[in-house]
């Protein structure tokens, strides 16, 4: 094999995912972007199940697609129904998707317990819907549900079910794992006997919850697969589904298959971010490959080794998949990470000067109260000048006040007041806000407008909020993390308090004083 | 293979993961923890590294573990020093545990250029290290640091420092994935030849970097390792160790080869939150076997054949690893999953009653506006019972306001006034909170203590908070989720609101109206 085909479901079984909650427009820019990264099949969606899957083919026959094939989802034609006369194949044929994948059962338990029919019923079934899709001139693709179960159970009948779409005309039959508890050596054995049973294409699609997913996705390509089906970032049901990212990595990058382009597999940490931002799901610092982490570096010794030789502790360059090398400021990593940030941003400091030594006692203190630099980077730059005297003040805050209000009529107003001293003048403004954040933010706005116009190029493009200590409810301690951008940077900034309006604030500061900072450099 | 043993290094190389800091404290609790679970071996720290190592041994020799021998980890002799001097070696003597593991370089590269010293030397510190431990009367594994592309790269190299701390007297040799980068494929491969080599026990110990340290844990078990080194829910640098979680229920459940006692199994579930409480780190819902999500079902079909047969969509009994099954109410589970919730509760609601057309209209329209109950099912009985009109109302709210100011000295003072009806009677308290929240939790429990004595049982004990649009940076839309408890129960309420404090509040009061709707009946 050196060639293997990826068929992304993370429109159709990703959105299963507990949390998931995709918009028609959603599904478009998502399917833009699987086809920039080159995966040869998008499905989409079960078009007769609901309406917004039937608006998103209906809107995709509108755009043109560069590398890959739409695909579109059902399952067999209904029990006591002519395949053409069923709703779902009518609107699978409606939807003008290239592929037509249909799911078919293939375990007797479901067969009896879940179809309540016969055997021979669900043969029928399989081949009358594979046939007339056919004969509408669509290609089609076989899914086997509960593959591994249904063969370990019964194995020449679910042979039979995977003969019978053959028969009928698919060109492709795909074994899904779709409990998810497959082992690798199983998967293995069972593909390499069904390899020498069948003639078409045969893909694989499992999910994860065993925790060998992506493995057993490589153990079936090993053993005869041509196909693999996946989601971005492994959303899906339960544990999710086989994660295509470190799929496309390992194949491409470990085993010499080629999936996608060379030249894309760089875009990988972009797809991945893209797609748990739209998915509005925290992307796994962990992930392999394209994770914020994957590649970041904190106990002392490694970052040591790495500044001599980064092969030492990095299994790939971090490049080829698009993401690169992290050093943590933390206490474990010692003064060594303070001194490559301080390298980075042209400070001179070295091994022996006192202030080192100062600001790596700040940074442990800080950190026992909850702040992590590793995330904040603004805010470690701001802290190291200051430190260093080489800061520069813009504005000394004299207070603020912030009044939340839960009127009899249920509505609820939030409004600041701040006073600050900009270039000894005093500056007292109000303003409203959606939230006391928000009205902060307004309020400061106001208040520096007229001294740093430039402060309207940047805007707060995201706000995370951690509590930190759980335990102790509503009097838990709070780390407010900011991202802002202007037309050139992004950066991000941090604040630990009790108090959340303080810990917004801390970070909310530390955003502005960077950009004014940045600005006059 | 029938039996594997377990060796847990969540307290050493699984405190190097990003945003992971033990105290003492946390480390004698995780490993009380792991001995109840029954892990063959804890390995505790590094205690020649830092002073909070040390103490961690200091504290454990008065700690008696049932189950679950100590070890303590250190690297081998530094270059030019005698083992018996050297201060690192020195302390694992002094650390008191009973294993003592002795981790090595086997890669010529790291002798190079890390070590910087002759691949003759670097055998040489290896068996002086081992050879003086075992003097001590000490039982002593060896960790081969990077052995897979040692021993790609220098395959008679690698093997000759394994055999240099066999002949020394290390009763176990374990080969470490460093960087996590090898396949299964290719650890079959050379566990295999390996295991034809050496004599003693042998062990793996994989990370994540490709995403599959788990099944490259398996398939070094298949190929003749009997020892398992990993990590509670995978924590560790980068992209983690091999997590153990699963690798337990794979191995015990998947492969009949026993690791813990049988009737420990279903401690897996508990054992994996609790040391993500204690990590403060969030669990992952879609953790395999243990996961909030690991047994969720949310597609229609997919719930309307698991109350048929559980077999169909489950691998396993969740009651295994102590886990549960959990229907989700959202838009795609339809009428079924409100309706195996009001069965629950026993509420006398039918498909065709037209209060379930009413409560799944109000869940898909409250879901499109960012509420989740699939976290907060106290939250859905209130509104499933307000819909049904079996439901109390307690007090009346007529408004409150919050002030947080910070003043010159910058000093932040927060106070909330609340203004209720309770049984007729006007109530206006005022309180001082650590933040808004906080006061608004003090404010109200002021004013409905005299009517409602036992809301003194009940407290918050998890606060949680969202952001659901970051992109409008501090206007965006946030989602509080909170637990709280009493001596009987836990529940989960939510609020949804751009502002903050009003989120927080409906959280809040859900919380408050179901301990009170609870205590009556």
């Amino acid at each position: 094999m050196n060639q293997v085909k990826i068929y992304d479901t993370t429109l159709r079984d990703g959105s299963q995912g507990e949390g998931i909650s995709y918009s028609v427009t959603d599904k478009v820019r998502i399917a833009q972007e699987l086809d920039m990264l080159g995966v040869h099949f998008i499905e989409g969606g079960w078009p007769g199940s609901n309406p917004k899957d039937m608006e998103f083919f209906l809107r995709m026959s509108k755009v043109k697609l560069v590398n890959s094939k739409l695909a579109a989802f059902s399952m067999t034609r209904r029990l006591n129904m002519k395949a053409k006369e069923d709703p779902n194949i009518k609107a699978l044929v409606k939807s003008q998707a290239e592929v037509i994948t249909i799911v078919g059962k293939t375990w007797d338990l479901h067969v009896r317990d879940v179809l309540k029919t016969s055997r021979e019923e669900n043969i029928n079934m399989i081949r009358d819907t594979v046939k007339f899709i056919v004969s509408e001139g669509l290609d089609v693709f076989y899914d086997a549900e509960h593959f591994f179960e249904a063969y370990t159970s019964n194995k020449e009948y679910a042979l039979k079910t995977l003969i019978a779409a053959q028969d009928a005309g698919a060109s492709a039959l795909c074994l899904c794992d779709t409990n998810g508890g497959t082992l690798p050596q199983e998967i293995s054995k069972i593909v390499g006997e069904v390899r020498k049973r069948v003639g078409v294409s045969l893909g694989i699609h499992c999910h994860n919850d065993a925790g060998v997913a992506i493995a057993g996705s490589l153990a079936a390509v090993l053993a005869g697969c041509d196909m693999v089906q996946g989601t971005i970032n492994g959303i899906g049901e339960r544990c999710g589904n086989a994660d295509l990212i470190p799929i496309i990595a390992n194949l491409q990058l470990k085993m010499g298959i080629n999936c996608i382009k060379e030249e894309k597999l760089k875009e990988l940490t972009h797809v991945s971010h893209y797609i748990s931002e739209i998915s509005n799901m925290k992307q796994r610092n962990e992930q392999p490959y394209v994770g914020q982490s994957s590649f970041a570096h904190k106990g002392g010794m490694h970052i040591n080794a790495i500044t001599k030789n980064p092969k030492t502790y990095e299994h790939i360059d971090p490049a080829l998949v698009g993401n690169s090398r992290r050093i943590l400021v933390s206490e474990l990593a010692g003064k060594t990470g303070v001194l490559i940030r301080a390298k980075d941003l042209h400070l001179d400091l070295t091994r022996d000067t006192p202030e080192t030594k100062k600001i790596l006692k700040l940074v442990q203190k800080l950190e026992h109260r909850g702040y992590h630099f590793e995330a904040a980077e603004a805010s470690f730059e701001i802290l190291m000048k200051r430190a260093l005297k080489k800061y520069k003040k813009f504005f000394e805050l004299e207070g603020f006040r912030v009044v939340v209000e839960r009127h009899l009529d249920k509505k609820i107003t939030t409004e600041a007041i701040i006073k600050i001293k900009v270039r000894g003048k005093k500056e007292h403004t109000v303003s409203m806000g959606d939230g006391p954040v928000n009205a902060l933010d307004n309020a400061l706005r106001k208040a520096l407008k007229e001294f740093y116009p430039n402060l309207s190029k940047m805007h707060l493009c995201d706000f995370k909020v951690r509590v930190l200590d759980e335990k102790a409810g509503t009097a838990a301690r709070v780390r407010v993390l900011i991202q802002s951008q202007d037309e050139k940077d992004t950066w991000n900034t941090i604040g630990v308090s009790e108090n959340i309006i303080e810990a917004s604030w801390q970070a909310l500061l530390d955003s502005v004083e960077y950009k004014l900072l940045k600005d006059i450099n």
